[in-house]
This record gives structure tokens, sequence and C-alpha cells, in this order.
């Protein structure tokens, strides 16, 4: 029996530890985490179809462009649903569901939280990236995630990437993430805007990568069910500002001086994302599906 | 004087060392090195505006594109300048030349040879890279440089990114670099040439950048003549095979199908680029110029 673990295991190039992923925390939570993720990419997948049949005329687009689904399957275990739409409002719209196990790679365990003696881990998590074809809709990114190691935790946040920030677009989302927020905890906000701040720098340029949001890792209290709500929460929160944003600004002109602008900027947006973001680099170090990795990465960039 | 030393290694963050770079090794052969690097930087711009100038008509473009310089200080120490042409056949090229020196981070003396126990360097070079605008022409990239700490030595290298590879091309490329390798010693082309496909490939997507050259660092023989000869020699290897490959493509036609695959492709030297390169990333991290950091990056690039 340890030997054909042991073959097993050693053919996804993994140690020979348990693979009984069931013992870890939290079973329960576990695939319920998983199905909101899979339920809320349905609703956002049904958001952003709504607006792209909303904006494209019968000119310029006669059938609204539609999610193209893949799925995908993670050699160490588990896998996930890639969602790309490459719409006519909506240039480019990623939306990632996985749910994933596997065993953590020695060099990875002293950074994660719970894994040090046990390598074992379950990770569950949606992300969404948009970027609008037309300058002044804002880009924006919201990804919420569970992870359980010998630990269990939550993690993840929403921001926004305006080319031309406007103060209404951003009291418009901040508030909805300062109101689910506040619901939650009175220091949740302040204190996940900031560590957003902190996050999306650019350290090389001296300059953020957008107006920010919130950003949080490490969430576990000693209220799980407190802390899966107020994940939920904030894609919720994303599930309705967002949307309103794009609509309040989709049918403005916009110029070719203005593209242009966009078009740099989605270049400082490659730039943080290869450079800097610690989920790209662990995705990439760790072999992760590149596409899935780098589905975040704009479908048009100049750099000036 | 340890007072004024202190003060002013302050000011740019620096610890209060030694900073008399004329005492580093090989003075003389430094002063040449970076003359060298200037002299070549000269004729590769005269190349490439010679290009321009055959390459664009009257009607596309009446007055042929020329280098724009800036130069730029180095806040620690020494500086450079930055040559960028965009052009007709040319869409993009940089020509970087710098001579720096400082004190090196504590963390990074340990990845850098003879600065464990001072961190003092000096260091000079040229880097070159070209993206043609038509699919047919390839990409290429060339750099060579001289560092002294208590140590000195040099590096470099040359390599070409074709979006459709021509066996012709390759030859041509790869022959000129082999000529100038026998020329200084017979074991340098294998050894060169396997260390050139080893640093520029791409672990995430399992395949090369282009289809490469030669790369070489670390070079430091007991006749450091012998060393500058060859990598005078790189230099004008690469300001001879290039512009030839280019003229023998630029006016081939091209379909808008070949375009959209030279952007992908394109996509990929971003991706190396920003996550695999340790050139960038040194630059990047040691606070260097991002621009002139990130100057190899492509004008217009695409994510399918």
């Amino acid at each position: 029996m340890i030997g054909s673990r042991t073959r097993s295991a050693g053919t996804h190039g993994m140690p020979a530890e348990s693979t009984d992923f069931s013992a870890l925390p939290e079973p329960e939570l576990r695939a319920r985490a998983a199905a909101w993720f899979t339920a809320l990419r349905d609703d956002l997948v049904a958001a952003f179809e709504a607006i792209e049949k909303e904006g494209s005329s019968s000119e310029t687009c006669p059938t609204p462009t539609r999610f193209d689904r893949q799925p995908w399957v993670r050699p160490g275990g588990g896998g996930g649903e890639m969602s790309i739409l490459r719409g006519f409002v909506l240039e480019k719209a990623g939306v990632n569901v996985s749910t994933v196990e596997g065993v953590l790679p020695e060099a990875f365990r002293a950074r994660i939280p719970g894994a040090a003696a046990d390598g074992r881990f379950w990770a569950s998590g949606i992300s969404v990236v948009v970027h609008p074809r037309s300058p002044l809709v804002p880009a924006a990114h919201m990804n919420t995630r569970m992870i359980v190691t010998a630990r269990r935790w939550f993690g993840g946040g929403a921001d926004m990437t305006p080319v031309f920030p406007v103060d209404e677009d951003t009291a418009t989302f901040h508030g909805a993430l300062r109101t689910v927020c506040e619901a939650a905890d009175p220091a949740y906000w302040a204190r996940f805007k900031a560590w957003c701040d902190e996050y999306f720098w650019l350290p090389h340029r001296g300059e953020p990568r957008g107006i920010g949001g919130i950003f949080f890792d490490d969430l576990a209290t000693a209220d799980p069910e407190a802390d899966f709500t107020f994940v939920r929460s904030v894609g919720r929160a994303f599930l309705e500002a967002y949307p309103a944003i794009v609509r309040r600004r989709m049918y403005e002109p916009w110029s070719a001086e203005q593209k242009r602008a966009q078009l740099i900027k989605r270049g400082r947006y490659v730039e943080f994302n290869l450079l800097w973001d610690r989920g790209t680099r662990f995705g990439i170090e760790t072999g992760g599906n590149a596409d899935a990795v780098l589905m975040s990465l704009p479908p048009e960039v100049a750099w000036p």
C-alpha cells in the first residue's frame, strides 16, 4: 500500500505523503465555499453577458458575444473552469473558478500558514478580471478564496483600475465595499483598504495600479461562518457595484488619444502582475495552468 | 572627513563605505570598454537609421525617423543614454549605454562575484533591442557589459526572436556568432549557445523565447585583452548579421493573421522579460531607471 502510494505520488513529482484530503479541517464548509464560488461565477457571467447584449448594437455586433468555457485539470489534483468573454463592451472578461488539492512543494511550505509540518492543502476560489474596450470604463478585478492546510482561512479583495479616475465611480465602488466591511467588523474597511493600496503598488514606477478597493488575507476569526458570510458579501458587492459603473460609462464617446492612454495604462497593469503580484508568481512557480494564471493580462497593450 | 562621507552616502541611502571607484581594478581597461560601448552604440544607431531611410517610402513616411536620445543620471553614481527609434521598418528600436558605479545593497552582494567583502562596483555596457513592424522580420537583442568589483569580468550575448523562424536567417545569425566564438576559443560556441538556450526559456510555457544565439557571463580568463577583444567581436557580429537579415525580409508582404501572431509572440517576450529575466529583475529591484530597464518591451502586444 505504501509502495503504491509512493508510485502514484511519484508520477506527479510529489513527495510520498498522505493524500487523504477529506481529513483536512472543515470538509462541510469547504464544499459550501466551492459551491458559492461557482454560483457567483454564474451570476457574474450572466451580468457581463447582459451588459454585452445592452451595449452591442445590431450593426456593430449582430450577435452579442457570450462567454466561452474551458474546463482544466490540475495534474496534482482538482481543477477548474475558465470562462472568457471577448466582447464589444468588455473587450476581455475572464472568470476563473477552481478547486484544487495537493501537496505543496517543500520550497513553498514555509510561506504558507499551517503547511510547515504537513504539505497537504485544499484551495477553492474565484478570480475575475475585466478589461473594457472603452478607456472611460474602468478595468476591475475581484477574487476570493478559501484555503485549508492544517489551518483554514479566507482571502481576497476587489479593486478597480480606471485610466481616467472619476470621483463618482470611485465612490460607488469603494462605498459598496465599505458597506460590507462595516457590516462584518468596524475595523475591516480601514485595514483592508490600506492593505489594498499597499499591495497594488508599483515600486519601480512609484505609482498605484489603480484606485484600490480592499485586499485581505489570512482571514480566520473564531467564527468561520462569519468569515464565509463576509467573503460572500464581497462577491455580491462587486456584482452590484461594478456592472453599475460599466453601464454609467459605456455609451460615452472616447478619442484615439484616450484609447492610447488606456493601452499604456494596461502596460503598467502587466508590469504589476508579472513583476510584483504574489498570486501570479505563486501560480507560475508551482506549475499552474499558464493560461489560467495569466488570464488577467489585458487583450491589447502598448509600451510608449 | 568621515562625517562628510557618511552624510553624502546617507543621502543616497547607501552605507558609509569608501566610494573611491578609481581604486577598483583595471581603470584603463574600464575607460576603453566604456568608450567601445559608446562607439558601438553610434554604429548601431547609424545602421538602424540607414534601414529606416531605405525602407520608408516618401508616401508612407516622408521624413525617415531617427533616434531620439535621452541621457539619464543614476542617483547612486554614473548614468547613461537611452536612444529610441520609433520607425516605419523598426517599430521600436532601443539602444541603451550606461556606465555606473556605486555600492551594492547588502542583499545583492552574495549574488555578485567579488562583492561579498566590499560592495563597491563599476559597470558599463550596451543593450540593444529591436522590435520590427513586419511579423516576417525577427526581433533581436544584444547586450555586452564589463563589470568590476574586487574582480573584473565581461558578460553579454545576442539572440533573435522570429515569429516565423526561417532557416536561412537562423544560419546567418548563428553563423556570425559562431565565427567570432571560434576565433576566441574552440569551446565558446557550444557552451555559450547552450547557455543562451537555457537562459531564454519560458518554463511556464515550456517554450524558448526565440531561436537563441549566445549568452555568456563571468567571462574572466587570464587575459583581459582577449576577453575584451571577444566582447567587441560579438558587437560587430551583431552589427553585420542582424541588419542583413532585416534587409532580406523587410519588403516581404505580410497578412493581418501574421501580424496578430506577432503581437501574441510579443506577449511571450513580455512574459519572459518580466517573469524570468534576471537582468530586468536586478534593474527593477535595485531601483534602476524603470524606462531604461523596460526599454526592451515591445511597442504593441496582445494576449489571446
